[in-house]
């Protein structure tokens, strides 16, 4: 959708306009007050007023002398369908709709009126933002056209943020960390959805990072292809998403209506596409800020700690130890040269006390040292930066490290005091200019740090993967089947998934010949799509050889099965071979009704329920991301060959996976879920094999 | 040891004064600066100076007319001894020593002063602060002996702070958060320790809440009981320990030349003793300032999140989520009282977004509800309030909730905002007078939140508790020996502990004549105390009945053992009988060289591992916390009777556990480490045993 007339309007109505304290009001008053130098663009429409803030207004749209592009609507519902139409009748291409009561009702007649009004844009051609939105702030441009008082004037910078919330958007602005580009309060955005604000932004390039409070993913494709072309673009994407709770996916419906989704396929999809997802404010600006201030972002985690106090070196070696933040040791080297500039107490190790013997020329030919170590990415310290420092040596330290930065902008460095405070403005701005954020403390600021070594670590390897998520085309139908296990592995082995010789038989001398002919032990197990847990009911026998076996295992299943289930349609009996055992693991696939098939890998047995260790990836996938998946569990040392067992064959379970979401992506629109449960993985050069396996379909399309 | 006269001294000498920017100087100028009240109760000594900041210096501490309490010794390292004689000659119970170089360089010449310094310190009878550290700041009666300029006089309050590094003193100090009775700056502390200021601080009336920074335990036991003193005093204690990690371990010994320790020993010495463990200086004084502003602590987790925002209400409760806080949904009663007050577009649930329509009377009347709902303990709101607030309808809510609290100081209440920032000041002061807490943003707050919920919940539990730890009385030998299977089963024995029947031959005639006996099949182990890892060198047979095959497996075992290991002298066969198998659990001792024995409980088989599901706990324990221990484990699940199988039998389990700890806590001076793997657990009823068994002792005393 085109947006540049919407976000980037030359000519800009306010209808409704108004000095009172309403959005309306607020309105007028946020862009005559910020934006004097655009005034000849602004024009003011008002039934009642003649003048608002001393501005004339026109009657109405028509009577305005020219064209406009954007309309902002500060109206109740009921008149906006007209003044839409006025408004494109006037050139408009953009609009925005303040008016609530719409979809996050969830009344008929609301919901109806969102339906309308959504019609109505897509015939008007008029790209509407909201409605129950707060409208947007343009900082490149300087367009203000937003219902909240704000002082806006000192908030341009390189955020470009959209938000599902307006106070959102005005919690992130008065923050002082934050400096956008755009400020996008987006509203119920079933217009305008939130994936066309973030492909504007993506492709904006006055946005250096991409920032979102999102409370659904309405198209999903879209969504993706954004997500995969701000990775070419290198440019990170930063989300605050909502539905991590079942508490917060029913307050975000409450909101805006809409459905947040199962929270774990929202997490597989990020991380397919390296997005940055943050769990409240203070972390999506602090996230952000580091990265408009850092001139280089850090390519692996292996940082260099330096302080000025034991204690400090301390709690911060340990506390970046819980967010799994790196410090090398020195090399020696390294170690020698700082031995030549410290004083005489320091002891020359990562993290580096410089101690009280030190000061601010020590500070920066230590950071000029152990920068210099290859093993050294990234410098941090914990100065305590106060609202009026008191002790004044601290200001010598920080020349100190603010002359390292300016000599070394290819080195990134950053403060993370270990406590809040108001920090002394001027010290800010200096460390700013010197591409040295100041992060929160360290449940903040090493979480941030964290997030910027493995977004750099994504994109090392984002040309691996895919790359795009095999959305559903139609909505799946409610009528639910389910195949029996024979069914099943039919639909597996057009795929290549490695399955048990098998034979569906409806005698068991029929069963007795095809035992004999796969010349070993063989299990038995009742054929019925209306029998999903065999074993349950006796449906299933091991280790079954010979004739006589054969018989009695066969009867045996069949008159169980008779007296457990007499409503059930039986096939026949599954005559399989009998699989030597490997290391049992789970792959399953659940299709997200809005994302599409999720592929699940997990271990096996008991243990994967008590510990979770299951991990899920969007399909599709590829060789490189099955691998990933399998080595992302905690379980895969088992698969490497663990306390001297011979490893197994990751590669064979691996080109399972693939093969499972090939299944997963061709029939997308009427997979419900599937498993293999257990699939047994061999020694290496092994394979792996399906024992057992279920597909639940929609019956049509 | 009685701190009264270093802590609270009614007389002081400030020894060294100077006007200098030295410790010395600071040190006087805070004194003379900020107690002016009490110039009576000051002496300044200095060899150089006649006056200084304009009050007269004696030469020496001898000069001075009368007795004096406190002597703070500012003067280099090798003055010191001789002014302690001085000053305890002059009647000084207490001494405060800056000087620095003693233990924690680990030179011979500095660690030999410092015992020196320790020896004439008990030899005087004088209650040493330091050395190597700032001193302290007494606020309950005006007495500040700091070595670091501080405007002191806004920060009194009911926090008791004792720590090692006087750089985190300052940090906590300068925070606007802090308010203190006392704030000790304890350095290297090996005369006066830690554990001495904990005991005066939990003993004091004026300290509501103990807070700590500590880089290492000295006196275990004394530790444990001041932890218990302050138990039964409800009184919270909040300890930022250093040795989370190798390299902050290492940074802390390079400080204060203190051992942290291992940190899961510490990690399981405070859950016994309901330590509030914190990880940095921001969550460190968040606990502490929401201690001593909220009139009462939350009994239950258990919370009603009520916000002004639909964004607010679903990052909230998302972010709730991470951190297990639970929002109960409200009443039939409280949904019904709730929709007459509220707006129409807000819906009657937790969270709760009062949406726009709402103002501070809403606020006031939806919190008086919800909080009337017995389900509900705490109400928590994420109202921004920014440095300077800009929308101004904040204040309303904001006058609506401390309206509340005012009223019902019984139900706990806190602002938890989404993003950090300068916070109005007299807003600020009005909330804090009306027992409200701002706490940090939710990575901080809700952490607060939850450990307050923990502490309270501690405290229910802590009279089942045995309070005490088994500190060893003596150093152990490094000499150590590894016992049979069989000798440390005879001790297992003796202590209860459930072991297969067995019995120790020299001869295969022997060993079929017990098996026999015995009735059934049964295990041939190799029996030698210098062959720990049997199965390795073929020295378990197991499944073995009748004399033939005993006679082989004998004989078997002995050849293996004299080819494999030629070295080792071989006490004989044990022959066992064959347990059923029941599920594989694991139970160890470490014997902490400084807490005593660690008890562990872990899963058997290579899951423990991978998983690790494992938790420790300091002996002795009784019954209730061995059955903690077990409920503790994610697998516990199995031992519940998982997937309709039998329970097991926990009572046995526990039992097993009470009488691991009393062995650990009579052996603790010579035992290194035991452990019982695997253990198997049977259904109810059916008990307990030790299939394999170790233990490690040195050899004296």
């Amino acid at each position: 959708m085109e947006l540049n007339k919407l976000l980037r309007p030359q000519k800009i109505v306010i209808v409704g306009a108004t000095e009172r304290e309403t959005m309306a009001g607020f309105a007028s008053r946020m862009f005559l007050e910020q934006c004097r130098e655009r005034m000849e663009d602004l024009y003011l429409v008002s039934l009642k007023n003649d003048r608002v803030f001393g501005v004339p207004c026109y009657r109405k749209i028509s009577d305005i002398p020219g064209k406009i592009d954007l309309a902002v609507i500060c109206t109740p519902k009921t008149t906006v369908p007209a003044l839409l139409e006025e408004a494109a009748e006037q050139g408009a291409k953009g609009a925005v709709v303040f008016a609530s009561g719409y979809g996050e009702t969830k009344l008929p007649e609301d919901v109806r009126m969102e339906e309308e009004l959504t019609a109505k844009a897509k015939d008007l051609d008029i790209a509407v933002m909201g409605p129950n939105c707060a409208g947007f702030l343009n900082f490149v441009d300087r367009v203000f056209a937003f219902g909240f008082l704000f002082q806006a004037r000192e908030s341009a910078g390189k955020i470009g943020l959209v938000s599902q919330s307006g106070q959102v958007c005005m919690g992130l602005m008065e923050s002082a960390k934050g400096s956008f580009s755009y400020v996008i309060s987006a509203g119920n955005s079933k217009i305008v959805t939130m994936e066309d604000y973030l492909e504007f932004l993506v492709e904006d390039e006055n946005t250096e990072v991409v920032a979102a409070y999102m409370e659904g993913i309405k198209k999903p494709e879209k969504f993706a292809q954004v997500l995969h072309r701000a990775v070419e673009k290198r440019k990170p994407v930063v989300i605050l998403k909502a539905g991590r709770s079942q508490k917060g996916s029913r307050a975000a419906a409450s909101h805006t209506g809409n459905l947040s989704g199962c929270d774990k396929h929202t997490d597989a999809l990020f991380k397919k596409f390296g997005v940055i997802r943050v769990e409240d404010l203070e972390e999506l600006l602090s996230v952000c800020a580091a990265i408009v201030t850092l001139p280089k972002l850090p390519e692996k985690n292996s940082l260099a700690f330096v302080n000025i106090s034991g204690g400090e070196t301390t709690i911060s070696a340990d506390a970046g130890s819980l967010y799994g933040l790196e410090l090398p040791d020195f090399s020696e080297e390294t170690t020698e040269r700082l031995k030549k500039v410290l004083p005489p107490f320091a002891t020359a190790q990562n993290p580096m006390d410089l101690t009280g013997g030190s000061d601010g020329n020590t500070f920066e030919q230590v950071a000029e040292i152990v920068m210099e170590d290859p093993q050294v990415e990234m410098l941090v310290t914990s100065l305590q930066i106060t609202e009026k420092i008191s002790d004044i040596t601290i200001y010598d330290y920080l020349e100190g490290l603010i002359r390292y930065c300016i000599r070394h902008p290819e080195k990134p460095a950053a403060v993370v005091p270990l406590i809040e405070s108001g920090r002394e403005k001027e010290v800010l701005e200096k460390l700013k200019a010197a591409g040295v954020p100041i992060l929160p403390p360290p449940h903040y600021g090493y979480r941030v740090i964290r997030h910027l070594m493995d977004y750099t670590a994504f994109l090392k390897t984002a040309e691996n993967r895919t790359g795009t998520i095999a959305a559903l085309q139609n909505k799946q139908e409610e009528d639910r089947i389910a195949l029996s296990e024979h069914q099943s592995k039919q639909i597996f082995i057009d795929y290549g998934i490695p399955c048990p010789k098998e034979k569906l038989t409806v005698t068991w001398k029929e069963a007795a010949v095809c035992a004999a002919e796969m010349g070993k032990k063989v299990v038995l197990k009742i054929e019925s799509n209306d029998i999903l847990h065999k074993s349950e009911i006796g449906g299933v026998r091991v280790g079954i050889q010979g004739e006589q076996e054969i018989k009695n295992a066969f009867q045996g299943i069949m008159e169980r099965a008779e007296q457990e289930r007499p409503d059930a349609k039986i096939n026949g009996i599954l005559v399989q071979e009998m699989l030597e055992e490997g290391l049992e693991m789970i792959i399953g696939v659940t299709c997200d009704p809005n994302l599409g098939p999720m592929i699940l890998l997990g271990m096996g047995g008991i243990f994967t329920e008590i510990f979770q260790d299951a991990v899920l990836y969007p399909a599709p996938i590829n060789h490189w991301e099955a691998e990933e998946m399998i080595s992302s569990l905690k379980s895969s040392r088992l698969l490497a060959g663990y306390r001297g067992q011979s490893p197994l064959d990751i590669k064979a379970l691996a080109d399972c996976l693939v093969s499972v979401s090939r299944l997963a992506e061709d029939y997308r629109d009427k997979l419900v879920e599937m498993d293999i449960n257990p699939v047994f993985v061999y020694p290496e050069g092994k394979g792996v094999k399906a024992a057992d396996g279920l597909m639940v379909l929609c019956r049509k399309p």
